[in-house]
């Protein structure tokens, strides 16, 4: 038995909680009145780097021995897990190395230099990403923390739902977005070992729906070419991520595009909240009623609330 | 002496707090860390409607008698009051009669109808609005609930820095936007009864500076027209509002468009709340160093969250 346990998810929090933030689980009258249902936003959007990535980062960042984080710690992203990889590294006094891609937008390259990341770019192909990764290891000893699949990574992110269940203990339901599955596995490892009868579903974009065909087809079936706008769950799923969804996530269902984009405008208009499109996923499913809400009591998971104020999507024609 | 005191805004408070939200208080390392002082933001977006206004309107329309209360209230606005006063007269099961002008936008007519309140149009003139107001006042015999100049409405707005200071009693300072002056005269009572040692800053579009000219001069002067993105903020001083503002608030200062749309920008890209243009005036002092910060505890009234997420500012070449 090498998976993810409750007791993993625990010690995580014990490592994490005075380095990341409580957050605010929020609920709207009007949202919950439209669904039929009560529901509790668990607000990750105001975590620190803005998402969730923060708490797997940072119990990754400081399982590492003295030895081996002397040499720091290296991953490949461009995206909410390079920034909160190079903010850890930071707590810690120690390096952090992120290969990205030479097409990385200005603004997530800003984000993890904010954070003393150090940055190597590379071609934006698998291969080059893959090759450069490599060769920083070498060069420097940095041990790699990929984004999700890995057991101190999937613990962390297990955390956010460990707290939502300590504010709102009588829960129903959760509903978690899934892209490489590192939040759904500690979401449902934390919630099902906590709460045996409490159900799980996942919500994934239609236009990205590797996991949902993985999840029928009891192995992991590789994505073809992601299609949405939710550009944090254009992952696939790993092997230690699928593992612990094929035990304890009850359902994945999928969301299509324009409900993607009608959710994160109602959290915005009617919640106020700034929450990026990767985050309105899970609440998606609610709008487009893809599963029966009413009566229940919902936990849902909005992940992060990075995006270019810039190109917002009810602005963009090909969407809606 | 028919002012405002500290007892109106305990009295209001009793009134109305089991029927808005208590708001949070939140702070940003980030904007403190640019700003060199403490920040503390009063989170009135999150408030009922939207906006601070929930808590004037509610306490106007619950200090009526029955005999008032039956023949309903009545208002010209086309802002966060009218929506604020109309969801006021629904919990009291009330008529509540709304004047606006024709050229009104469609989704600050659809906030007042989601409440029940009986629209009247008029032309888009003073005068227009005002015979129509008589109009329907005489027909109905519903009290007027100015948006600002009353002191049922001033006490009620009072009631958001009674809030803050028990969340945070040891503010040095409070910055709060000014325009007719209702949450200005309400949080300046408030506060100087409470702390007499606080200081209260206004703060003021430039290009609307009626309030900024009007408390150097010592008498209301009238505004030229307004010329601001701050739309909420484009009203004249009122006589009641001047008083205890004449009597309670240390300085008033103004911020450039420019200011208020990196403000705004700010709050939405670092704290990932959504607050409209008038609500990011009093951060912008901040960010356009219009008062000295350094080492104090300042708190920070956001008035409100609502505005059209077709049309933000910074898609706006002209603003910046």
């Amino acid at each position: 038995m090498t998976g993810l346990t409750l007791p993993l998810i625990r010690e995580a929090h014990a490592r994490i909680r005075d380095k990341i933030n409580r957050t605010p689980v929020l609920t709207s009258e009007t949202l919950a009145g439209q669904a039929g249902g009560a529901l509790f936003f668990k607000c990750e959007n105001f975590q620190k780097v803005g998402a969730f990535k923060a708490r797997g980062a940072t119990n990754a960042v400081f399982l590492l021995s003295d030895a081996e984080a002397q040499k720091g710690v290296a991953t490949h992203s461009s995206g909410n897990h390079a920034a909160a990889l190079a903010r850890a590294a930071k707590l810690r006094g120690i390096p952090a190395h992120i290969v990205m891609p030479t097409n990385v937008p200005k603004a997530k390259e800003a984000s993890v230099r904010r954070y003393g990341g150090q940055i190597t770019f590379c071609e934006p192909t698998l291969a080059a990403r893959e090759s450069a990764t490599a060769r920083v290891m070498a060069e420097t000893g940095a041990q790699l923390v990929h984004p999700y699949n890995d057991l101190r990574v999937m613990a962390g992110q297990g955390t956010a739902a460990l707290e939502l269940l300590e504010d709102v203990p009588d829960l129903d339901l959760i509903l978690c977005p899934v892209g490489g599955g590192g939040l759904l596995s500690g979401t449902a490892t934390a919630a099902k070992n906590l709460k045996p009868g409490i159900r799980i579903v996942a919500v994934e974009p239609a236009g990205a729906d590797d996991a949902y065909r993985s999840f029928r087809a009891g192995r992991i079936v590789p994505g073809a070419t992601a299609n949405t706008i939710a550009d944090g769950l254009r992952g696939a799923l790993g092997d230690k991520t699928f593992a612990e969804i094929e035990r304890y996530v009850d359902d994945i269902v999928t969301v299509s595009e324009p409900a993607i984009v009608q959710a994160m405008r109602a959290l915005w208009e009617v919640m106020k909240i700034v929450v990026e499109p990767s985050a309105a996923v899970a609440y998606a499913a609610v709008v487009e009623r893809k599963l029966d809400v009413a009566g229940k009591r919902v936990g849902i998971i909005l992940t992060g609330g990075n995006l270019d104020l810039n190109d917002l999507p009810w602005m963009n024609s090909q969407v809606l």
